[in-house]
């Protein structure tokens, strides 16, 4: 039974999210869909990132298997054909060995996310980026998120309804940096608790903001309290980049 | 009566285009309802261009009088304030002298088309530029652009709703560039007739796509006959960029 791996990308809005639901549009249950539809197999899609609604991808990926064995370029095709008009597209399927789990064999995921740092309302990233009207001190929100690289308890930065066993995770890279007027944070791990990068980017914008100093992130990590936390940033700004296997 | 210049950025999905109509949403009329809201003044709002239906603005310039003289960045945030939730903003606000017109004024328009040139169909960027599924050939496309540079009669490419006195343009840039999997064409000139640069835009999309060879664009304009035109590209593309004064 072949497997095949997908890279997909999807604007968040109008899903519930990337996990199926049983009622809600979830992006999940489109691929599922469009899948079943050109291929008339009944499959199941896991893919590497649960995604919150209004989360973007630009690379998420999945896997799933057929039964009859097709070309690569045409699976894609076809299932784009199919999503329309869902704002899913794949823009990639290979063929994968039997073992591969887009979820488990994921070695690190890549997030971004993106502030619109600017004092009018977004209008053309309205949704695809989180409006922050003061300016903010990238040095010090970048000296700040130094402060999580490594292996801790994100307890702090972590929802009250994450599932995850552990709240211990490893942050490799969490970089802040200014593109025109937007602030950009790129956040690395093998993977993340629900909810740490967007409590992460709206903690980082209290120091942004001048209402946090630098150590006040340390101090946030090591309370391991929720309460601890600043308030989340929403998830518009919020995308999956890439997930390296 | 004190005479305002705004800048406004705005996502023309929504929207019947910039001119105000009589029932439909248009830019134009939000923007007057916005200042009626906020100043109690019933104003006539006149920009520099009068984008179409689904046309983008990045830097769309607008002129208005208020009998009460305000602060401009409070001019502004009002205006934002009751612009919710239309997906339009005012970016900055200034007084200007009373002569000043957005649309007569106006030294040279810029616009800029994206392409995104991809088999794939597009998520995130959908409705925000024209998916063209083959590969485009950037280079002849520029060739070709070059031979609309300067003053000529421009019927082949202006919409026959076109309601200018004269077809004669000057066009100033017409330059093709690629940017990962986007195709950029920027527009130069002082005013462009109805449909011109979506005229342009189509017919380039032919010498990429090799159906068309670069001198036929010459021929297509000489021709100065709105059959020889190719396939007036999609409005989701286009962008008025910026505006010269």
């Amino acid at each position: 039974m072949p497997r095949y791996k997908i890279i997909v990308e999807y604007d968040g809005a109008p899903f519930v999210g990337w996990q199926l639901q049983e009622k809600d549009l979830s992006v999940q249950g489109a691929l599922m869909a469009a899948i079943e539809a050109f291929s008339g197999e009944k499959v199941m899609v896991q893919g590497a990132g649960r995604t919150d609604a209004g989360v973007h991808a630009i690379g998420q990926v999945a896997h799933f298997d057929l039964a009859v064995e097709r070309e690569t370029d045409t699976v894609r095709d076809a299932i784009n054909a199919h999503l329309r008009p869902h704002p899913v597209a794949v823009l990639s399927a290979e063929k994968v060995a039997a073992d591969f789990d887009a979820r488990r064999s994921a070695l690190r995921r890549h997030y971004l996310y993106r502030i619109g740092n600017r004092r009018p309302d977004l209008a053309l990233e309205r949704g695809r980026a989180w409006r922050v009207p003061r300016r903010l001190d990238t040095d010090a929100m970048h000296a700040a998120a130094q402060r999580l690289i490594g292996k801790h308890d994100f307890t702090t930065f972590r929802s009250t309804e994450c599932q995850a066993k552990s709240p211990e995770k490893t942050l490799d890279r969490l970089d802040v940096s200014r593109a025109g007027e937007e602030v950009h944070i790129t956040a690395v791990a093998r993977s993340f608790l629900h909810n740490q990068v967007r409590s992460m980017v709206g903690s980082l914008a209290m120091v942004g903001d001048g209402k946090w100093q630098p150590d006040d992130m340390w101090r946030a990590l090591q309370a391991r309290d929720r309460a601890a936390c600043g308030p989340v940033a929403p998830p518009d700004g919020l995308y999956l980049v890439r997930v390296d296997y």
